[in-house]
């Protein structure tokens, strides 16, 4: 492993490119690989077995691109997979629910937390589990919103249809009083108008992306694995459907152009 | 092949279910074998390539269970993969698109039919090809809705968001005053009352299931296929994912309990 070696990515499609965007901003001269599932997304109705199933076979792929490190982007399969990742392979492997955890953990006054996912990352209660572990005192209030990602990819961040679904998918997070709330999935931040309008402003919203790249920071750190070079990094682009289709949404994600992107067929 | 042998029939996931409902009530002596690739689904925006890719392993797995015949249900698939499979595999194979076109063009008056569908589907052209192929004075206005097939998931039939969604979706149809609207995704008759609320009483709704069924029904008798025994075919349906969501789910499209589930797992 040396420092030169690239830090993998990957997610079901598109979302993780909303870490990959802070991974660039706190890692500039960092080498990105990002693998996007594109032909078998959403993960996030699917069941355990087969996002674990799916999770290995892109590590796989990612270890073929001699990366030092792999970040799983997606939040259902940081949910579902990542503890039998982590004891499959041997290179760090950093997932998105525990800064996730960390930050609502810390930025709570009232100890309420609201967690809104995929059904399938819900379903696994890992975000509740990490939040009790960091502190039992704290009150835990989960909503699957299975609408949110097919509102984000018809670009409909603020329109008031979107406005109406996520009114009625908060309506218990504004009962429960929560005054954090955590967006455990990487669509999600691209409704934040809309989730601040709903919530009101005294609502925090956890986005984890930005905290996933700090914590990669240290851990790149800790392993003496932090590229030094100054040139900025080359990124590359893996999807498992159609590359153009992918290019021309990435922009929503990632705010800018996306180069290099190939396609990879399962066998 | 032989008169016994059941019907194969497969779909991206629960939607072909709508297809199996009609053809269990036109031909109540046929077995049936239902394949739904609900690890992967959706195919509806997913690319043509990757579609055939996924279609081709459905046939060669349905061979495998000594199909006589073959229900492309998707309508994604029929668009982009059907024409592929009657090349490769030597056994009768029908879509859903062109019993949709036939009957849509056998109902309008003022010749201005509309198709409602997923990206793929509409983007594939297929619909209208044939629509116009059968009576090229017909005027054809295709529209993509892809937040229908999630709204259906959601279970939100009769939703007032549901009704704003179809109302923007529907708009040009309107404008352009088709009498006769293609419901050309098998979620969408689970949307017939908003769909008629939005369009209007004067619009015709036209499912392709039933006319599949009764095409499959001809395609049987003309090879000699039709079953005779008259003990209730027993069928099977197999899936990608886990069975027991699947069943859940399944309820919805069938109307009925659906038995003998189990998985497929690709290798």
């Amino acid at each position: 492993m040396n420092e030169d070696a690239p830090i993998g990515v990957f997610d079901s499609g598109l979302g993780g490119l909303t870490v990959v965007k802070e991974l660039i901003h706190h890692l500039p001269n960092e080498r990105i690989i990002y693998f996007g599932d594109t032909a078998r997304v959403p993960y996030g109705t699917k069941s355990a077995d087969t996002i674990i199933r799916y999770s290995r076979e892109i590590v796989k792929a990612l270890l073929e691109e001699k990366v030092k490190m792999i970040v799983v982007a997606c939040n259902t399969a940081s949910s579902l997979a990542l503890e039998v990742l982590k004891k499959e392979f041997d290179l760090p492997i950093l997932g998105v629910i525990e800064p996730g955890a960390r930050k609502a953990v810390a930025v709570t006054r009232n100890q309420r937390i609201g967690i809104i996912a995929t059904s399938s990352t819900i379903k696994s209660g890992k975000y509740a589990q990490k939040i009790v572990q960091l502190n039992n005192a704290i009150k835990v209030e989960a909503q699957a919103c299975p609408l949110f990602v097919p509102l984000v990819e018809e670009g409909w961040f603020d329109h008031s249809v979107t406005f109406q679904v996520a009114e009625q998918y908060l309506v218990n997070m504004k009962k429960k009083k929560v005054d954090t709330l955590i967006l455990g999935c990487t669509h999600y931040p691209l409704l934040k108008n809309v989730l601040h309008n709903v919530m009101g402003p005294r609502v925090q919203l956890v986005d984890s992306a930005q905290e996933v790249a700090l914590q990669v920071k240290d851990e790149l750190a800790k392993n003496h694995l932090l590229r030094t070079r100054l040139k900025p990094g080359q990124h590359t682009f893996i999807v498992t459907d159609e590359p153009l289709q992918f290019q021309r949404l990435a922009l929503r994600f990632l705010g800018g152009g996306v180069k290099n992107v190939r396609r990879h067929v399962y066998v």
